[in-house]
């Protein structure tokens, strides 16, 4: 199902590719956030043409508010008409988020239902359940992501249970979807390399590195994720999760990671946000107002190719919520360009010169 | 600047042309609301794509927050990249609106800056310096709009205003810019008669019908329409201002309107309410969930080219912006549709047997 083809010689980054029935997955890649079965207020069509090459979506916020629609449709591909892949998360990092106000025991998670109040277990039979229906390309398993900083106690629940979970979800499987298992142990070493040597044992077809990017320290994610790698196989893809910024993917990149997916460009878009390789920006500042540059001085998404940073800024101010999908679409575009000029530059064997000409021109 | 190009043969219907210098604006014409220089979530492929001809900005609300980046831009088509017909009202209408608290005399309208708080007048000199700021092709006087039902004093007041304020703006106005006067009147046949009398007798290149569709009946409104009409010279093109709805702009062409514009599609888009030839409906419905038909059956806009209603429903109830965006360019291809083949119609002589059909067809 993964094909490396090609390895950086002075990094242990690495270009690929993962085979779905969507067709494959190029990597390194970045995958928008679907959460509920769309990328916050953009269709189909922004989504090709800013080169998205495959989607992330979140199986337990679509389960709970139910599947009918998405079962009725045949799955959701055919529900949001995306052709492409489609990665569905677990949703078990939502314990982090609060919003359910999850009880989580070895059975799984249990919260009260928002649709009519009642009580309901969300485990990893379930979760394997709901991949099945929303008949994505690669499932995630559960896992019990603790936040940081959590007790060196809690983090070894956590790896105990996701091991256990794992292992679950892997019975309970469906046909015709790759499932990825998911590493946890915060930033403790001993206990991620715990959590991947026992995540190696069994037959997934790739790994999310997982509890990351949640408060630790960079030296600390580095950490676990070097940490992690070395002790995955090396010959299935590894999706470093929720991360991150345009220099902490380059970063990654160069320690191995092949996918990603982040809520991040799309949020900061919503909130203002615009970013270039040159840092972020804040479109609501005054230095925009006339501006009759677009946003990237060499970008080449539908909003630069129409709209000055001066109309941009109008939009902003006047809260116009075109503002927030033309920003979603710069952004979105200026990460995947990212990864895939990441990809050439690895082809080409000069990933280390790309990444250093791309952090010192960046502020990123 | 404007043809007559086919009269119908039954009622006083007809097609034409507005001769702009972006383009021609055929007529029966329906102009998307672009109150701030954006129509509410569309961008301008949006607009090409679901066919609009021209379009209406406000050129109050544009003022008062500052018009430096317009005029840096050099106007309104290069701000906001619409190489179409642009029609842009005076803002007359916000007193009904309450918004901005005018005090109303002779001068103009006195208001509190949102800016600064300074008092600021918004004189009919004022209105028409903004007109040629934006460089739109055709710019509505300010006139005095008194809100349904008011006095005879008032109205009286407001149509005396209204001719010394159009002629105070034919006086201001810049060059290459066609001016249309505004008929007032209310509901009273002696004064829309007086009104329209007195507009037609000034150098205008078109006329729009206001203070009608803000709580009078309808055989009030359409009454007021026939006396302004048949008073005013039938070699312009005749604007109903801020109507409407399906039925009424159907009904307004057969009473010989050429232009209409309101912010209704798009308002009953974001509050989830879409239209068809069989009326209006609320996608939030149960009904909608599961349904894998698009929202019109043969509609051919973007939205229901690739989506279902099931999708919508979801997507709605989601809170997802995607939903107004795509409920925005169905309900604006349905009634561009209409004034589309409305003017077919009319060319072929089939104008009354098309209107019977709609309607009967249509709770609209």
């Amino acid at each position: 199902m993964f094909r490396v083809e090609k390895k950086d010689e002075n990094s242990r980054a690495r270009s690929g590719s993962v085979e779905t029935s969507h067709g494959n997955l190029k990597t390194p890649a970045f995958l928008p956030v679907a959460t509920k079965g769309v990328v916050k207020t953009l269709d189909i069509r922004d989504l090709e043409e800013l080169g998205a090459n495959g989607l992330i979506v979140n199986g337990f916020h679509l389960w709970i508010r139910g599947l009918e629609a998405v079962e009725d449709a045949g799955g959701l591909h055919s529900f949001m008409k995306w052709d492409g892949p489609i990665l569905s998360d677990s949703g078990g990092f939502q314990i982090i988020r609060k919003d359910f106000n999850f009880k989580i025991s070895d059975e799984g998670f249990l919260l009260k239902s928002p649709i009519d109040g009642q009580m309901v277990l969300y485990s990893p039979e379930v979760c394997m359940q709901v991949h099945s229906v929303l008949g994505t390309d690669v499932a995630f398993v559960l896992d019990d992501c603790p936040p940081h900083p959590s007790t060196h106690e809690r983090l070894e629940v956590s790896v105990k249970r996701t091991k256990d979970w794992a292992q679950r979800c892997l019975e309970a499987k469906g046909d015709d979807q790759q499932v990825y298992g998911i590493v946890q142990g915060g930033s403790d070493p001993d206990l991620r390399k715990r959590s991947s040597e026992e995540l190696s044992g069994m037959a997934f077809d790739g790994f999310g590195i997982g509890g990351l990017s949640i408060g630790e320290s960079r030296e600390e994610m580095y950490s676990a994720v070097d940490v992690s790698l070395s002790n995955l196989p090396s010959d299935r893809p590894r999706h470093l999760m929720g991360v991150g910024s345009l220099a902490e993917i380059l970063e990654s990149i160069s320690h191995g990671i092949d996918i990603f997916d982040s809520a991040f460009p799309t949020r900061n878009a919503r909130h203002g946000t615009f970013y270039t390789p040159n840092g972020k920006f804040d479109i609501r500042k005054r230095e925009f107002n006339g501006k009759k540059e677009p946003l990237g001085e060499a970008c080449d998404c539908f909003t630069c190719r129409n709209y000055t940073a001066s109309y941009l800024h109008h939009l902003y101010k006047e809260k116009e919520m075109l503002a927030y999908r033309l920003l979603s679409i710069h952004n979105l575009r200026t990460v995947i360009s990212l990864v895939d000029d990441s990809r050439k530059a690895i082809a080409d064997n000069r990933f280390g010169e790309f990444k250093e000409m791309y952090l010192t021109g960046s502020s990123a």
